[in-house]
């Protein structure tokens, strides 16, 4: 699959990311010496350098992000959107820069470590077939569907995990994005799918992990020291 | 919650492992210095040093798991009990040395970081109501439930991930593997849950991770050497 040029990302970098602890929301924390964000913008641009890339940021960071861009010497072009209330919301406002015609994909900030292919894959079938395409893996931990009071044991080989980029032809899922928010919208594969957008499933990668905890921060910081990712 | 003297666990270490790579199966190698089952029985006797211990394990590795426990000069007593074909079947060996009036826990081998906590939040609940009782954390990925040639999103705010102990009252426990064995038997709990045996859930612990890939090993390896757990 040849990158083609009007391939986009958005990458969602809306939360105030206080689990991870720290003072500065994970997505600004080191892993190898460099703020996530910018190991997640590399990711994409290593790619396809002519990938245009949107970051979703709250506006108070707006700053902070400049100053760690010079710092870091970081000059890989990218266009600033403030972010939302919610995960939502901060999509929608990345989404009014994505023409029609384009293909984009909307990336956690929080997962630095996806790969090229798993990047082709989604980009690829998305173009080909005109539908939402998301990657994803199977679960290896036993899960539990709360009732109210009680709960039951889930079929686990029917679960899949989902993970980011979900990639969408541009038009398709900006007319998804008129709708009204709901909890229910986690991602934008749920989105996509109430406006009866097809989605598709692809092969994700257990290394495309999401950087939620300090745990998590810490892990990824060790496997880039340690050249495991 | 006081420790009583009729406290047991299980612990299974029954699989092949060979997911985390290396010559030996995942529950020999080692964390911190000592091999990852050692962690795991320590985790107990931490929480109650009378705490009776079977330890289940491929016959194949009996003598390997003997000459460790010389070489690390490992003394905390345990019983040993050939593993299964199955996770089932070894849990089912286990059990045959477990006392109808015990109060038994069933715990993963790969997950040497249970803390005394999430032990005696178990014990407790399951001597006090008489029920299965199974640590869960919430889940933080999206997920999607696949329907033949198609998939739809679940509402994950309803989904709990499931870890170990699950702890049991012995009598209902041994009734309930009298059952024959099914894929769907992926926990002690579907198996409980099958002979109408209630499971409340109580909270487990992000840190109670489990050990299965040789990245997770990595990990578990860092955590440890840096206090991080």
């Amino acid at each position: 699959m040849i990158p083609e040029q009007h391939f986009s990302v958005i990458i969602v970098a809306g939360g105030k990311g206080t689990r991870a602890g720290g003072e500065v929301p994970k997505q600004f924390q080191s892993i190898g010496g460099k703020p996530m964000l910018m190991r997640t913008i590399e990711a994409f641009h290593r790619f396809d350098y002519r990938m245009r890339t949107v970051v979703v940021l709250p506006a108070a960071y707006r700053t902070l992000w400049e100053e760690l861009c010079r710092l870091h010497r970081f000059i890989l072009p990218h266009i600033l959107v403030n972010g939302g209330e919610t995960r939502f919301h901060s999509v929608k406002n990345g989404l009014a820069k994505i023409g029609e015609d384009e293909i984009v994909a909307i990336h956690d900030a929080a997962r630095p470590f996806v790969s090229p292919e798993v990047i082709g894959r989604c980009f690829g079938e998305a173009s080909d077939l005109r539908c939402g395409v998301i990657p994803v893996v199977g679960e290896k931990n036993s899960l539990r569907l709360l009732n109210g009071e009680t709960s039951k044991a889930i079929d686990r080989s029917r679960i899949r995990v989902v993970q980011t980029p979900q990639v969408f032809p541009a038009d398709l899922l900006k007319a998804a994005y008129q709708t009204t928010f709901h909890e229910r919208f986690t991602d934008d594969a749920s989105v996509a799918e109430e406006s009866g957008i097809p989605i598709k499933l692809v092969e994700g990668d257990e290394k495309n992990i999401k950087i939620t905890t300090s745990i998590d921060l810490a892990f990824a910081d060790f496997l880039y020291g340690n050249n495991l990712i």
